[in-house]
């Protein structure tokens, strides 16, 4: 027989067990922290109506999305997860209560040009609460002390919620200028964070904005300080825009209810530089950033929208919600080594039979060790205490249980502990204590 | 703007939040036996260059494969979990440790007509533990203990593991006729169980096989007992084939390891007319039924195979493995009523303000049972009592905690229990207790 090189498709990642071990938990820690404040879990099909996908695409989305025929059937694998949930809100609307609370985790597909850290297979962990017709502003001061509670508990470092609301930038450009170019102008300052004011302040130029409107824009974007601080300088601006002061508003509420909710200041951000490029959405947007690495981008991201799903229903639906970017958030931290998945094990300990004699003992011993829930292999295959040990610590097992002749007569068992290269004598309970 | 009608496609399992609750507890309870006993979790991509996935495709099932083009590259959908699992030994082959023990469950796709109960999208939930060149036949022993444990926790009702050895079977057919004859004839004895002695016996006699020798086989596959009584009848057979002899041997040993793990008799039965239609088994075969519901037809099955991954590497990699059908096999539990998930929920309780002064203790009650692990929510936008009472029914929230002044001035919680509609007025302290 011919062989086939065996190998996987560019800009789709795999991983080593170790890697996987480590990826499924963060993946983990998030669905817990989604599920904990209340959302249930979805798992739409990868695949839908071709008609359905390309309904919200458009430009440089549509060229990526990976379309073919089946039978007679236009088919199309999903680009994001809002898409499905959008289809899916209209189709079954009779049957859901709102607000509809839903989170899910699953791949989408862009055929992007595969780059470092860009994925045309990757993971997203979305949370929307959807309202019929209306939805309040509540869930928006709950979404930061989601945002707070996954990445405390992952632990990857300082990082900081930023927030803003897209009324108070709206409110604020009307008053300088007319609404078609306030459109373009929160594209560009939304990237001040990147190429710096000097070069927003150029673009602005380019589109015409007059040159003390272009300093009022950049004061106004850049203006810093407490949470506290910042509102009272927004009141105090004197802007009379209904948007403005409904949005104002918006954006003291969420941070009032954020704190309240535990979201300490260190962690929660007014920054008005974030705008969130689409015209998706209407009210507050998110963004979240590792302090020491801000380079990486935003980690999780999302905001308030007015409609999610007017290509498939006239119903109004209303909604809030984050996404993570699992898979380049993965691929980052590892890049970075801010995880270390190098002794990731599934296995906590590996009993070794020292011959045939010792099978039946060493069974009883396993059963007993996983009724308790240890993770615990026999090994069956590899001869000898050395090749045994080297397979444990190339599997990186912390504990090794040795059975042979003077165990099975004393009852008390080898346990080695293969980090610090220590050896007790144990009974079995001992030793279920020590591993739980 | 013209809206979209939404669907989805036709044989694309799409279920609503209680069923998806309800699907995801048995893929959990999956998951963690599997992870127990000591499984690495892998996640290879839905897509795969077409030349991988139709290695080893043929007839059928290469029809039904999603197949298509995008630039210049075949992809293809796979179709299982073992095509993939092979490409990634054959490529990480220098970064696994062996014995390699993996588990995947991940969806698949194939175009199948749809019928009920079929699907084009559908989840497999496979382990296999796949040797270097060899593998000891512990391996097949500790699987039946692990079905034993996943099916016991489901509690679907009676479950039967059904084993044989196709050893015993190639065996015994090669004493009576060429080897030729009898892949087909296993082929036939396959269906005994689902056409009968009869029907069987005429297909074996349109074969040509000498009317003597149909008795013969049809005696032989049938041939009942305790699995301890089976052994015996088959060890006095006096059957010298060297195939025969050791099919018997590892017959024998995986029942009685499989015992000693726990699995009792009454839940694991010899049954030799299961042959697994597939050429690639070469030993030990699974089948697993609900004694209830045979014609949902196997719920788990595998069993041990030469070469996992011939196509890709000249390395022999000999395995067994076991694939739960999940989609199928929630669908059929969803029709029976095996599993009902009506009243599935994922919010504990929910806390329903009596008006906006409210908002901040009601906030501050839901931070402390959030971080008591309580799946807990704030009703917001439903106003009035009755209505709010309502949308907790139809989300099956078992408890309801209404704040009002009184409870905000004694710090003395209203605690509803929905389903059997009492009651009690509780400390925070209290309600914690009773959530957890």
């Amino acid at each position: 027989m011919s062989i086939i090189e065996p190998k996987t498709l560019p800009g789709f990642l795999e991983l080593l067990p170790e890697e996987q071990i480590e990826f499924n938990r963060i993946y983990d820690t998030i669905r817990k922290n989604y599920e904990r404040a209340g959302f249930v879990p979805l798992d739409t099909p990868l695949l839908e109506y071709e008609e359905i996908i390309l309904a919200k695409a458009g430009g440089e989305t549509e060229k990526q999305i990976y379309r073919f025929k089946k039978g007679d059937t236009d088919l199309a694998l999903r680009f994001d997860l809002t898409v499905p949930l959008a289809k899916y809100v209209a189709l079954y609307f009779n049957q859901l209560s709102f607000p509809f609370k839903r989170y899910q985790i699953g791949k989408a597909f862009r055929g992007e040009k595969p780059q470092k850290g860009r994925f045309r297979e990757f993971y997203q962990a979305d949370i929307d609460i959807i309202g019929d017709g209306e939805l309040s502003i509540m869930h928006d001061a709950e979404i930061p002390s989601i945002i707070y509670k996954i990445f405390k508990e992952l632990d990857f470092g300082k990082f900081t919620i930023r927030i803003n609301n897209r009324k108070v930038l709206n409110g604020f450009f009307a008053e300088l200028l007319e609404e078609e170019k306030a459109r373009e102008i929160l594209r560009i300052v939304d990237k001040i964070d990147k190429i710096g004011k000097e070069a927003v302040a150029l673009e602005l130029q380019k589109l015409r904005v007059e040159k003390e409107n272009v300093e009022k824009i950049c004061s106004f974007v850049l203006i810093k300080g407490t949470n506290e601080e910042m509102i009272l300088r927004l009141e105090s601006l004197g802007i009379k825009n209904e948007q403005f002061t409904l949005g104002l508003l918006e954006l003291k509420n969420v941070i009032r209810y954020a704190t309240l909710l535990g979201v300490p200041e260190s962690h929660l951000n007014i920054d008005l530089t974030i705008a969130r490029g689409l015209d998706y959405y209407t009210g507050t947007v998110y963004e979240t950033t590792l302090d020491e690495h801000r380079d990486i981008g935003s980690i999780c991201s999302g905001g308030r929208y007015e409609n999610l799903a007017e290509y498939y229903t006239t119903k109004k639906l209303p909604g809030v919600g984050i996404s993570i970017g699992l898979s380049r958030l993965f691929y980052k931290l590892m890049e970075m080594r801010i995880v270390e998945p190098k002794n990731r094990t599934m296995v906590d300990a590996l009993i070794i039979p020292m011959g045939e004699e010792a099978l039946d003992y060493s069974m009883n011993i396993l059963k007993r060790l996983r009724e308790k829930g240890g993770k615990v292999c026999i090994s069956y295959d590899k001869k000898g205490i050395k090749q045994n040990l080297n397979y444990a610590n190339k599997q990186n097992i912390p504990y090794v249980l040795i059975i042979g002749e003077t165990e099975m007569n004393t009852n008390l068992l080898t346990f080695k502990n293969m980090r610090e290269g220590t050896q007790e004598v144990l009974s079995i309970e001992d030793i279920i204590k020590k591993l739980s």
